[in-house]
């Protein structure tokens, strides 16, 4: 009784989910839904089909949970909602500000067709959402602290290179190892942008551009880059693609605490990730949640809810027997 | 609409639990209860009321979570049980290899009573176990390892204490930094036991007493010594009180695993923890866990459960409205 799993969007998520689902023995992708042309989609799975986006209303009885793989800015805030009409679905909505609403649309489109939806899965939102609650509900007398990085971050990047003169660029946000100290040590400081991390640029610029003026550009941006120290290194085009072509990304969630009627004993508790893949890791976790979106429709529950919800068993292919025999 | 508390044993991790009550408003000391003369028992916390151990069933409509801090080895497998068939109970039982036997027993009791009980809450069993089985979850293809320490083992100073000639003892378990960068390397390798951890020993002796006999039998011990590398300090009684009174622990839990198609990415989650109080950090992890339990039991679930089966938003003080805005 393998569950069904429909990829909906192929870029980068899809391709990591595609490539997730072959490491779970009772996962199986039933089918990828695209709004290209799908004859167009090359997939890496043999035998299994391509969909228009618009169809997918049609296959509503070969597939258990929908992952959308879309993106946050216009693409979730339509298509989660949508889909959770017709499917169990997850998604990895990352807009912060906007999760409240997502989660009210999708949870009202899931609530009445009796589908279960898991929003804003991923890292972060997602495991360091997850690791400052169990942390916060821990150490309530205590201050939580987040570093991302050493990782690329697309929006710098594209920031980068709306820039006149600008060809190409990469941007990593390096989180600084002096406030990872101040902070690990449970002095509680208060940390400015500045002082929490580093952006470092690699541009390529166009020919006889002026180089000075756009460093300028890029250090001075509002937002991105004013706040920080940045570093800005012009490099070839050769250079970007063969040193900076990965997505890295990982970063830290930190709380320090205190304990005892005196408040006389302090606590550190530190989650990290190391992450060669960025989307391939985000495809993960998204995978491990459609797990749990089937077993939690298949006990009768509907309607949205987020990774702060789900009982973590749910998330194994191991039974709960076998979960507390080797993992208690 | 407070949640009442109740304290079963008050030793180091009942006073513990005493102190982390103090630090949630929606929580309640109601009650401790002792198998010493409760007159004898001076508690922190003016006007709640020290009971008989044996009369907790008269004070069945004054405690919503009776929080069990026996010892595994014999305590628990009894009271735990027995406290399940009257109220919503918690516990800390952390004798690895019984945890499935335990967990019937308490499953049975509790299931026929109507109550939840959740046992093995601490950092580990606890908080490791949910890490390994969240890290799992998320990289199948990969393997995890937990590293304890630096931090005191009571077993091994107990084993120390009970050496001919020997007084008192401390022994430190700590982490070899070389086997936690080759984990973190991603390079999975095969650790011994030897490679993974060294112990410390700080021993007063008696006057006279034979050291290098006392150095040898701790250096050959087996199970507990024999397979490490163990260094054994002799020293004053004095300094033993001032140095090393403290109950520190912590340790680190690493899964590193790979992702793609042809498994060709690397990714590292790593949790650690770095406790002032083994005891003081282990009961708030319970307390947090004795919301959850009532929160469920209020929702009409009864039976055993463990950290692996918690929603973790029950855990938190703060609404779901409030959590998905302020940690996702």
């Amino acid at each position: 009784m393998s569950i069904r799993i429909g990829i909906f969007g192929y870029g980068n998520l899809g391709r990591g989910i595609e490539a997730a689902i072959r490491q779970n023995d009772d996962l199986t992708l039933a089918a990828v839904f695209t709004r290209r042309a799908p004859e167009t989609v090359k997939i890496r799975t043999e035998g299994v089909p391509v969909y228009c986006a618009d169809s997918a209303a049609e296959h509503v009885n070969d597939i258990d949970v929908m992952i959308m793989c879309g993106g946050s800015a216009t693409d979730l805030p339509e298509q989660t909602p949508n889909m959770a009409r017709i499917f169990n679905v997850v998604d990895s909505f990352d807009t912060h500000a906007r999760i409240p609403e997502h989660f009210a649309n999708v949870d009202k489109a899931a609530s009445e067709s009796g589908k279960v939806a898991v929003i804003s899965v991923g890292w972060d939102p997602g495991m360091f959402s997850l690791n400052r609650l169990y942390a916060g509900a821990i150490l309530p007398d205590g201050k939580d602290y987040t570093f991302w990085g050493k990782g690329v971050s697309q929006g710098h990047s594209d920031a980068i290179r709306r820039i006149d003169g600008v060809l190409d660029a990469k941007q990593y946000t390096i989180p600084v190892d002096e406030a990872l100290a101040a902070v690990r040590s449970g002095a509680c400081p208060e940390l400015t942008a500045r002082q929490k991390h580093i952006r470092e640029c690699f541009v390529v610029a166009k020919e006889g551009a002026d180089l000075a003026r756009i460093e300028n550009e890029i250090k001075t941006m509002p937002n991105y880059f004013a706040d920080y120290d940045t570093i800005v290194h012009f490099i070839t085009d050769e250079e970007l693609k063969r040193e900076h072509s990965g997505i890295p990304h990982g970063g830290f969630v930190i709380r320090t605490g205190r304990t005892g009627i005196e408040r006389e004993h302090s606590h550190v508790i530190e989650y990290s990730l190391k992450l060669d893949s960025n989307p391939e890791f985000t495809a993960s976790v998204l995978v491990a949640y459609a797990r749990a979106a089937a077993r939690l429709n298949a006990r009768g529950e509907k309607g949205c809810k987020t990774v702060l919800d789900v009982p973590p068993s749910l998330l194994s292919a191991e039974s709960a027997d076998e979960l507390r025999r080797r993992l208690l």
